[in-house]
């Protein structure tokens, strides 16, 4: 089992996950490994070579674990952390550490073998957000879990290992340390101005316009103020929002359009570049006896969105080590791109 | 000139370096270009192709910015931060910000253009280290400075753009956030029990012994308990010491010892891995009129290390966007097959 550590200098916590590693010998010789369309493990035909699925989006006719689906959740065949056992807290002097219980779990969004989720019809792509809701509903049932995190590494320098469009979810028992640290600045606000932080942001966004790249009826993408890499793009809902979970699907469509065509835009001006996205919401507020919540549930302390990080840059060890980023692209210079790329497809929608 | 930038969530500066970057349309262009020996900028001969030198260590008969030097500290030709101007620091409704004011310097640490830091003679790279201390404290005589980053990309997955044996310098006006978070942990720690974290975890490596990559009289390498990264090596002196530009040269020895030993151990072991290397130092303590220093200067609330980071996993922006990071080395494993091919070094040098 991998083991949850408590690093006393930094306060972060890892996954020292030793069944994902092998032996250092075999380390350095770690190469990507192009995987042959045939032989691949998400593919309609090749259900056998997953884990058995969590739940599925599937034809009536159909059964479990064979074909005849739109979407599959299912475990991940190397698992950074592990569903079955007790947390075990315990410390050893300055350390502190527990076990690696968890979930770590892979949506596969579409039978499409290269399908971009720029490209991904909106339906479909509402289909895929949805089930992102329902199984972090389901696992905040489970006690033992704090944070849900959605994400999506797409192409091989984002750190994905499997071209076929899929999401990843993981389960973890503590809150990760900058949602925590989002938390904190939120509740920071509130506590003094009784507003949301986000909903202030977004504010003098909408007037200021600049950093706008796209905006529908409830959702805005901007480009952040302080943005650390390259078109660095954030999609917030417009009204506030705490928690992701509560997202009702006459809403999410909205969501889903502003997603979809941020995406297609980063794919369209920039060459198809890899890219991360990661969905922030609030953490579980399952109470547990005995002990409050870690974080308050105070409806203000968190403002749902998702980060979309295109990978352009290569991040140098300096901006791990002291979070300190050099962006060489303005944000009033991507969200600027952005618009009018997306102006231009508007134009030709028209015109058809 | 760049702006230094401040996210009002994540309490983070980046800075946004404008004349860096390329306007978006020939961002998707950019693409590694393998240098020439010839042409690199960083060899003799070629030091018309740098702006002028800082300083450097050169024969007493040769002339500046000419041949004949051992090491030459020169401006960065395309710096992120500028050193002239005033920090200009402003606010605009919930964003704060200043001018890109800094220095921005880079250490041609050899004439050699292929030259291991691991394989550098150790004189030679006591040179270096002193070096680094100098510049360091030469820049703390600036009070518009905070705290002066020296860090080194090796290999183009690191970052490094070329090749030629290399290290950087950032001076800022702000402290980077990961120094702050780490001096806040040492304060809180010190204030409690009045002692040092970091003395604490090294009397606890100390005494286990299983995360010791390498050991000398006054120094200790160590895989660290959370390591975030596979074969993470942190190297920091045995007895407490707060501030690296407070280290003698006599001390400075044993430093460049170990520091010496792990980089040449880990390019034996790991097939010559791209790497980063940072030194975390104490920030400027020179007093400010009229306010006062942002840090304590409690001779307890830091102590100086150098983190070593081989690039051999991808990042995945899930690791930047929440801070948590999942290792597939244990660093128990990591220390182990450093000390062991330590060891064989040592047996092979006796031998001889």
């Amino acid at each position: 089992m991998s083991e949850l550590r408590h690093d006393p200098v930094q306060k972060r916590w890892v996954i020292i996950a030793k069944e994902r590693g092998q032996r250092p010998i075999e380390f350095k010789e770690e190469k990507e490994k192009p995987i042959d369309p045939k032989q691949c493990p998400f593919c309609e035909g090749n259900e056998s070579k997953t884990p058995p699925e969590i739940m599925a989006i599937r034809d009536p006719n159909s059964t479990p674990n064979g074909p005849g689906w739109k979407l599959r959740v299912i475990p991940n065949k190397f698992p950074a952390l592990t569903i079955e056992g007790e947390l075990g807290r315990r410390g050893f002097g300055v350390f502190d550490m527990m076990n690696g219980i968890g979930a770590h779990e892979v949506i596969i969004e579409t039978q499409k073998h290269n399908l971009h989720m720029g490209e991904m019809p909106l339906d479909h792509l509402l289909l895929v957000t949805t089930v992102y809701r329902e199984r972090i509903k389901d696992l905040y049932k489970d006690k033992r879990f704090r944070y849900v995190l959605i994400f999506k590494n797409y192409g091989a320098q984002s750190g994905a290992s499997i071209a076929h469009p899929h999401t990843q979810l993981i389960a973890t028992p503590i809150t990760p340390r900058t949602i925590a640290e989002e938390l904190d600045s939120c509740k920071e606000h509130y506590l003094a101005k009784e507003r949301c932080l986000f909903c202030d942001i977004i504010n003098q966004e909408l007037a200021l316009e600049e950093r706008i790249a796209y905006q529908n009826r409830h959702f805005i993408v901007i480009c952040p103020f302080a943005s650390r890499f390259p078109f660095e793009c954030w999609v917030l809902p417009k009204v506030h929002s705490h928690d992701y979970t509560e997202t009702p699907d006459d809403i999410l469509r909205y969501f889903v359009d502003a997603l979809q065509k941020t995406l297609w835009a980063l794919k369209e001006s920039l060459d198809d570049p890899p890219y991360n996205f990661l969905l922030h919401t609030a953490p579980s507020t399952t109470p547990r006896p005995g002990k409050p919540t870690y974080w308050s549930t105070l409806p203000y302390d968190y403002h749902w969105h998702i980060e979309i990080i295109p990978r352009l840059v290569r991040v140098a060890g300096f901006e791990w080590g002291t979070g300190f980023y050099i962006n060489p692209v303005s944000p009033e210079l991507a969200a600027e791109s952005i618009r009018k790329i997306l102006e231009k497809r508007a134009e030709n929608e028209e015109k058809q």
